[in-house]
């Protein structure tokens, strides 16, 4: 068990980042909703607030009083267990509450849940209070990847913030390792470790010869794809996949701008000439197949991935895996509201590992199993190849 | 001709009465979209300034500098013939230019407006100049109704103004104004007065006996009209209505709640009891008809309205008329992009006539044809009767 | 009033002529409905039988046992007030009844009607029936531009009767027709003679001067607008059709097909090299209305046709006219059901004047209202240009 | 390697057992396509036969002649590789070619094929023709559920057969199977039968204990899921699910109608009471997985199925699995267009394991795995549980 001292620490300083990253923002920024995927920044900021209040302050801190009843309603994400709310579509048409109510409502929880933390602390109520403070963290993932969306699909293309580097070029040279067959175990196994339900159920996997690139596939390797008619070329795709690339027109990852014949990509920073030499990112699972299937190799499972995870880095890009998302042999659904956080996902959506750029320390690890439909690009996705 | 004075002084209200309009809003209320039909008020403030910029300072003003050079993508309405622009259903997906930016831009467009009122005005200039006037003055009614949709349709609904008065009851009795059979002449005859093309070419028109009512339907009626099943009589509607009223699960005017089985409005200065005896609003052209129907009554014609509008006030409800929005008689559409200001919507769309609670003064007058679809509800519309 | 007798041949004809349209189709081709505007053939000989018995013989001929009581669900088109029905949208999903079976159904619809026409004929009666033998004439003109559609939209192009005559040059010179300014009365006046609720209610109006063509346009004008850019000039078009045009890729009337670079046209007698001589046909009413703003013309009103339809020579083509579809002073909705054959249709419709190639013998007059959408194009319909 | 005569035999039988399945119909019936997922029975039988032109004859048959060179791009169902085709959606609105001109069709190719097999045989043509006389087999079993559903969603409700058994009652009790934990071996060996490409690849996998149920879940069990609220209770479905099952109304499986109280089904052999003691049917993915976890069990894997098969009877329903569609380890998509056959639809959709009522002779085994879209119901698919 953690130490509260501890505890306390990480969820000050976990409230604190969400704030850090809305600090370019102007108040403009926080409303707006381009696309169902994307939620408005201040939405962000007023559901993991809502998510404490509703899971902790509500049902265990003594007295407490509601800082506006109608905040639920907006506030709620998905829950269906817990009351009826917005609808996702419509998070962008709410100009109230304000940017101002929001900051406030969060200073106000955060102040009560220091002193839940402090003093009314159980076992019980750790471990959802450590499901808050990883679900922050992966809404501030959301943040930077939704702030993205919404400056890089605005016409005047202005940038988040200069210094934020998204695109670091891998230098070493690419090798190719090697997996022997036999039997290994996957699933998080540290016991006094943070954790989601659907790392858990450790359990043994037989897996075949395989070899993983110990590097990232590059933007220089991606064009020639391109160029070579990757997108022209069906039997490269799903048949799905196929629909979706001609019904939006798809020829390229999301972000890149082809200006004067130059190829360009929108960064967090900016507008810049593409970097041939950094990691491919914004590609849907779509597009990383079926560039696999033109190098004619594949892409790992979640499996191969987790057992050679050791042997090459990660953490810049969410590589797609081969995996669809499937509960683990013995998966347990929590009880009540919070089993509603994972497992009704898992179906049409595929496992992704490691990590990004906009990942936030302290949150991710090599079991941890993120997920999305095929067809998404707006995360920072990538691509590393097996065969 | 108007005097450069008058016309200045036209100009510098109709500009400062936008930015009153938008006082009581906050930042976040400038930017949403809820709807494809309601604009964002800082759209409304930027195409307004925007319009002054492209029709007259840019080919008028000696060495005029844009304000920005990408203005004019996000802030042409429909102008196919000056360019490119934001598509209408995506004005809501942009937070740049922020609110101050475009304040700044209305403040350069205003302050060199004025320098070309004052130094440049020719007789040609000020014809497209009333245009820009009015076209501002359109979009203050249009303000105010998007403002409310915004609000409106807030989960928190937010007052926007306690003192704005929309309703206001219709004492004098009922009485039925006589119109007789003969000839009447349509169209706006006061040459040396502004009015848009689609109220020229004047022309003559037989008419048949008519009475036309001195009030409008009350809510009161209305209520009436839902409690008696017209929402269920598919023999009153139009085949169209029906579909619409069915696939929208159409009940009741818009803005109206049934709270513990009190019918409440919202209005711009908040949510209250129902006014019975207020002019029914937010209906239409579909519910107007269905209601006329039931009364087995009809629709005046907008030549009807025109030829007996001086004999019952009229401006506070924009009235549906059985017209449907075609050209007049030797309509002729203006060379050029201003061409586009009205000839082109002249299909699918009824006249409706009058002016409303959120009608700018020295804005309407009794030949002004207002035109929208029939299944629009967000103006402030009501109905008039005739038999 | 007519004579029986002639009532009962008018019946029989009718009742055979629908049979000989569909006489060169194969059992396939009764069955499918490529667009939701197009109803299957079966369809048309169902639901014109169900009229007779559904408005006639079950009310009104003694002891007359229903075919099939489940029939009136197969083929109510769109009579809220009868009764629930298959969805428009659906007719093409239905292989039960067969063909076979609903020349049973017509067999036996026929032989009753017989029997009552001769035996228990009223004078009311007499009105319901010929309107039912009307409506049947009007389906008559259905069946033939549907089997056009169902059988010119398939991959094959079969021809329907190569004796099928469409193209029928018009080899006088172009002359002018003056109306001049003054009162008119519109409306049908043979008291003795089938027409239409939507004709009634005889009413003066008011015209001002307008010449009219005495030639329909030919494909070789229209291919003129072609060929200089007339699809590309958004300044010609409503700003409907304008996004009609550019969602549709649309390019040409409906039928035109560009084969080895020369212009071939789908008829009925099969695929033909493009009559340059011939009134051009298939064309909405977006387009019609675009052709005339090219030519710097307009199209006339129904009541400028009207009043000019002695003058020239018309049936070949439905003429599209700048008039929307509106009740006439003083319309009067028929009681009952048949109330909903015309009313409940006038709103966004322009209607069409004349008759075509399709329209059966006895069937349309000077003063018949056709209506359709705008964006329309399988009918027969043509341009007519005024200025 | 098979004998030719064998072959000969097989392909005989095969292609007359396709017009066997058809010989109750209607030539309407033939025709008709009321959703995407269903194609009309004629499209079916040519599409199969065209398989055997385009891959076998025209490729391979000397001096052969085209029966209609434009049947391919009528009969292509999505070879991206081979040419341009009628779209999916559109099959239903082909009345030609005609039943009539498909039977012609079917009989030509069924004789040259039939020269082909005893001329022309190779070992390479061998695998080709195996894979066509397959592909036919599994179109048969379309052909029934396609039947079904064209008949079954017809107002009139029309049976197919009389005589055909959908429901047979399993009169065994009810045990649960255990399978140890352990290696196992997954994948067809026997390497001189047929089977498809997605299920070589043989490979071990690593299984952790489970239980399987010996007998399918019947419509009482499942009646008492839907009496007890299961539709209603979100926290038993997918997020997807919980979208279709709402946007939808869905309240029961396909085919399930309640007449005056009393449940019954249509079934190929006409409406009957529902069979309560009869496995279930017509459920997707989403219902069974809902089903499973509110019995607090889950459904099988397909390895987990595949291991257990020998120890229960199946056959009856397609059994969906908790297994993703994804590639065995060392998936090799063959060459060329017959690389489309499998390998494109491995994305979205879930595996089911067994056969059905409508499954024929010959086709289906232990390893063979077929997929579906989890909301798909028109199959004849089933529940087996497993914890």
């Amino acid at each position: 068990m953690v130490a509260t001292d501890e505890l306390l620490a990480l969820f000050t300083e976990t409230r604190a980042h969400s704030e850090t990253i809305c600090a370019p923002l102007k108040t403009e920024d926080y409303v707006v909703q381009p696309i169902v995927d994307v939620s408005p920044p201040k939405w962000h900021l007023g559901h993991t607030t809502w998510f404490f209040e509703e899971f902790l302050l509500k049902p265990h801190y003594p007295g407490y009083t509601l800082f506006d009843k109608n905040f639920a309603f907006v506030f709620n994400s998905y829950y269906e267990s817990v009351g009826k709310r917005v609808v996702r579509t419509d998070r962008g048409n709410l100009s109230r509450p304000t940017v101002d109510q929001i900051y406030a409502y969060r200073t106000y929880v955060t102040k009560h849940m220091a002193s839940l933390i402090k003093e009314h602390m159980t076992s019980e109520l750790e471990s959802v209070l450590e499901i808050g403070i990883h679900h922050e963290k992966q809404h501030q993932e959301l943040l930077l990847t939704d702030i993205k969306f919404i400056l890089g699909n605005n016409p005047l293309l202005p940038a988040y913030n200069r210094a934020f580097k998204e695109n670091i070029s891998e230098s070493h040279e690419l090798e190719w390792i090697s997996i022997e067959e036999g039997m290994y175990t996957i699933g998080h196994q540290e016991e006094d470790q943070f954790c989601y339900d659907n790392e858990k159920g450790v359990h043994k996997v037989y897996l075949h010869d395989v070899e993983i690139s110990n590097k990232l596939v590059t933007n220089q390797e991606y064009l020639e794809f391109i160029v070579q008619g990757g997108y022209q070329n069906a039997m490269l795709w799903h048949a799905e996949a196929w629909d979706w690339i001609n019904s939006n027109q798809m020829k390229h990852p999301l972000y890149w701008h082809k200006i004067n014949d130059n190829w360009h990509q929108y960064t967090l920073s900016g507008l810049e000439p593409l970097n041939l030499s950094a990691p491919v990112t914004h590609v849907s699972y779509f597009e990383a197949f079926a560039f696999a299937q033109w190098k004619e190799m594949r892409l790992p499972t979640e499996f191969e991935w987790e057992v050679a995870n050791g042997y090459f880095n990660w953490g810049q890009r969410w590589e797609w895996t081969e995996s669809a998302y499937s509960p683990y042999p013995n998966y347990t659904k929590p009880e009540g509201a919070l089993g509603e956080y994972n497992g009704k996902f898992m179906v049409n959506q595929k496992v992704l590992r490691g990590g990004s750029v906009a990942t936030p320390s302290k949150h991710t690890r090599c079991t941890y199993r993120n997920f999305f439909q095929p067809n998404l690009q707006w995360q920072f996705t990538g691509i590393r190849l097996a065969k």
